[in-house]
């Protein structure tokens, strides 16, 4: 791993959180393993959360009816993007992995993290009409989530009242990391840390450190290629694709499920290629 | 519909925007019948999306490990909280209905509004440990998620590329909405404004224009009871509750779908209640 560039995109308020140790964790072992680690504190540098029209310096292409993906393109393709977001997009662009740390607010991101994803995945730098999925921009790259929940495991499981942490993963990695091409790592997920003992607290984090010695050398989730789909038919399943899968019980994926059972924890970690042809 | 409260939390940059269409159409249509209409207007107010300890007045109890969950409960109780946070959630206190109006950013919210709902829906106010889910703070209110998407219809199929939308809503649904409590009622959907034609806009305003007129009067979409969920087993499905729907070939729900095939649809309009015993 060494020679890697990593960027940590962080959102805590405190350093003295369970967040700001496993951020403090991942910064250490991948130092030690040689590789460059730049941090994103978003807190503590007041990420502007927001998508607006001071992200473009200069004027806008169309005041009285403005769109925010079609201006911060035409503003990247013409370096008017405002400093902040491209600072983050610079950090982006040499960043061979890049770790999400922050607690989940209501089975998503915090919204400063969102106002990154938001303003810093321009239309053009991040992703194309035709540079998507798995031939998107940063497919070279690798990102991986690494989260606290408030709730225990168990409630999180497809028997269970906030349901199957898997659905609640699909939009964030395949619908914003995997869009852009990233090769999802698989979540690191730290279960309701304020609800335990200092104990299990550390051996968490010590799962993390272990876990970090070799991170950027694990298989990524399997999605399926972008050559799958027909684009004629508004990316369905292309015929073919599905008639070599018709005799198969589960679906491709949590999110492409095909009417079939969900295959158990597919947003979780790498499991064998099957759904390459 | 009359003497009804409706709140609008509404987050776009334009007053040209589709979007400001149809938060227009919905005020003009609820007011016409009677009901009270209140406007949270995020980018006009310029709402501060960000989780931050400004929004406690006075000092925190614990500064060197702030808890934003925790420091907010302890702040809404002694009325400590910052007054755009008490404005909104005198608002939210008196609304029958909330819709929440907005274009679709990567999968989710924009970044403003998921600040609207990390900041006003504090612990305590809309939520505690033992009011969730059915038993939920705002079980009186209803809510809609009524949003414009990037992508055709056809891209958010169990089939296609972007997958299910029925998975991509369930966190916000089930996970913001229906944890409060709220009955929610099926999401308003409004494909790709931007890339069909201006008479197709109309048609799509129209059916919006139509479906408010009986709005509050709609059948909510079904979730499982939370008396359904063991407790001391982390909120798992109680095995009677398993048992009666042993023979059942689809799961309760896309997210508590207990490895069985997700229900078609099940996060977009009312069913028929085949889930209660």
């Amino acid at each position: 791993m060494a020679g890697k560039n990593v960027l940590i995109v962080y959102a805590h308020q405190s350093s003295g959180s369970f967040n700001a140790a496993a951020k403090d964790v991942a910064v250490k072992v991948l130092t030690e393993k040689g590789c460059t680690v730049d941090v994103s504190d978003l807190y503590e540098i007041n990420f502007k959360a927001t998508a607006t029209v001071e992200d473009i310096t200069g004027g806008v292409k169309d005041p009285d009816c403005f769109s925010y993906a079609e201006e911060t393109k035409l503003a990247w393709e013409e370096d008017k993007l405002s400093s902040d977001i491209v600072k983050e997009q610079s950090k982006l662009k040499k960043a061979d992995l890049v770790i999400f740390q922050f607690p989940m607010y209501w089975f998503s991101v915090p919204a400063i993290m969102k106002g990154w994803i938001d303003r810093v995945l321009t239309l053009g730098f991040a992703f194309s009409p035709e540079k998507r999925y798995s031939e998107g921009m940063f497919r070279d790259k690798k990102a991986i989530l690494s989260f606290t929940t408030g709730s225990f495991e168990s409630m999180f499981s497809p028997n269970a009242i906030n349901g199957d942490m898997n659905v609640t993963l699909w939009p964030l990695q395949n619908g914003i990391l995997h869009y852009c091409g990233f090769q999802v790592l698989g979540p690191q997920i730290f279960w309701a840390p304020a609800h335990v003992s200092r104990s299990d607290c550390s051996t968490m984090l010590d799962g993390w450190r272990a876990r970090l010695q070799n991170l950027l050398n694990e298989q990524p989730i399997d999605f399926p290629l972008l050559e799958y789909f027909e684009k004629d038919t508004g990316f369905q399943l292309k015929p073919e694709i599905v008639e070599l899968r018709a005799t198969e019980e589960l679906g491709i994926s949590v999110g492409i499920h095909q009417g079939k059972k969900v295959p158990p924890n597919n947003q979780m970690r790498w499991h064998v290629k099957e759904n390459r042809f």
